[in-house]
């Protein structure tokens, strides 16, 4: 059985909407960011990163949204949550989920993260005051070029929906403007509706 | 007929180095950075991002590295570049090249692009001086938890490879100590002996 390390309010929701989505046998195991978990040993020795999420196989552990939201799909092919067949529509998915990842993700993560970059109050304060132009400019680009509706990839709901409700999740508290993109909150309320959606959402903030 | 767009020094030099080495029939076009091509309506009409790499496909234009990669190695199975045939090992792929893309060039790029992220003169200061530790911590988790040698992903050549070639590259620049990453300067300097690799590199720099 597969095993899923996340957290709460983490851009983990991606791949458990997905787990949910593809109807996979797995177990869901919360780390608590607040008491540092992710940087205890036991942690470490799942995931050096120290990140979320990580997804424990029969065969070692994967980390990194694209890549758990790519084996998720590939090895649950009745749900079809991506294109193997076919190169050119799956290296678009690719394209969408590393722009979220590379860019996106972390342009939101300057807001409380400076320290990764910087050393100094004053420029991790800057950062956090250019936060709402750097991620509303991804929000914008994505809005107007790359999300083709009724899903990010058209027709075809795919593992790049989750990955961009989840980043959406974040966007008022980013100080991005929801009126400048109201094609990603249509889709944002749309997600929220979908079963797979609801019982990750429940299973991480609910209950 | 595939149509590559690229800079000198940048990150593309990853896709073209795949593209050589999978024998891909394309015609590569240069960039000049210094004179902001990247940023003339004619390339932002194939490109909104305003960066490289992008490919020019018969279906569309690909961009992000891991995206150009996959579909490289995806369309030319005959230079088996990855295993598009085994989830865990393809995933695997994703993941180092997720790392690179996300973590270790966005660490690079604070040294000379911190106004994606800050506004003030002090902080892109302060960014630069931070850059030798952020960039040296990722190429130091990989030498010490990622790379399997004698290639990343171990005996088996793949879209891995090109990509840690072109961001070794900037190591010594980045004010990373080659002595603390043996395996990566020895891959790199292995890398180098490639035929396709000094075709790209060749195109790219020399003559």
């Amino acid at each position: 059985m597969l095993k899923f390390y996340y957290a709460p309010h983490s851009c983990a929701l991606a791949s458990h909407i997905a787990l949910e989505e593809a109807g996979a046998d797995y177990e869901a195991v919360r780390l608590d960011f607040s008491a540092n978990e992710q940087r205890q040993p036991a942690y470490i020795a799942i995931n050096p990163k120290a990140r979320v999420p990580a997804l424990e196989t029969g065969r070692g552990v994967l980390t990194e949204t694209p890549a758990i939201l790519t084996f998720v799909a590939q090895t649950h092919p009745a749900a079809r949550l991506a294109p193997f067949d076919d190169p050119f529509a799956f290296a678009e998915i690719q394209a969408f989920n590393a722009y979220i990842c590379a860019t996106l993700h972390v342009a939101h993560a300057h807001k409380f993260r400076g320290y990764r970059w910087a050393d100094d109050e004053a420029s991790f304060a800057d950062m956090r005051r250019a936060a709402p132009r750097a991620v509303g400019a991804c929000f914008e680009l994505i809005e107007s070029t790359m999300f083709k509706g009724p899903w990010v990839m058209g027709e075809t709901y795919t593992i790049c929906d989750p990955y961009l409700f989840t980043v959406a999740q974040w966007l008022e508290a980013d100080g991005v403007d929801p009126k400048l993109v109201p094609r990603v909150i249509d889709h944002r309320r749309r997600m929220s509706e979908r079963p797979a959606v609801r019982r990750a959402l429940a299973a991480e903030v609910g209950g």
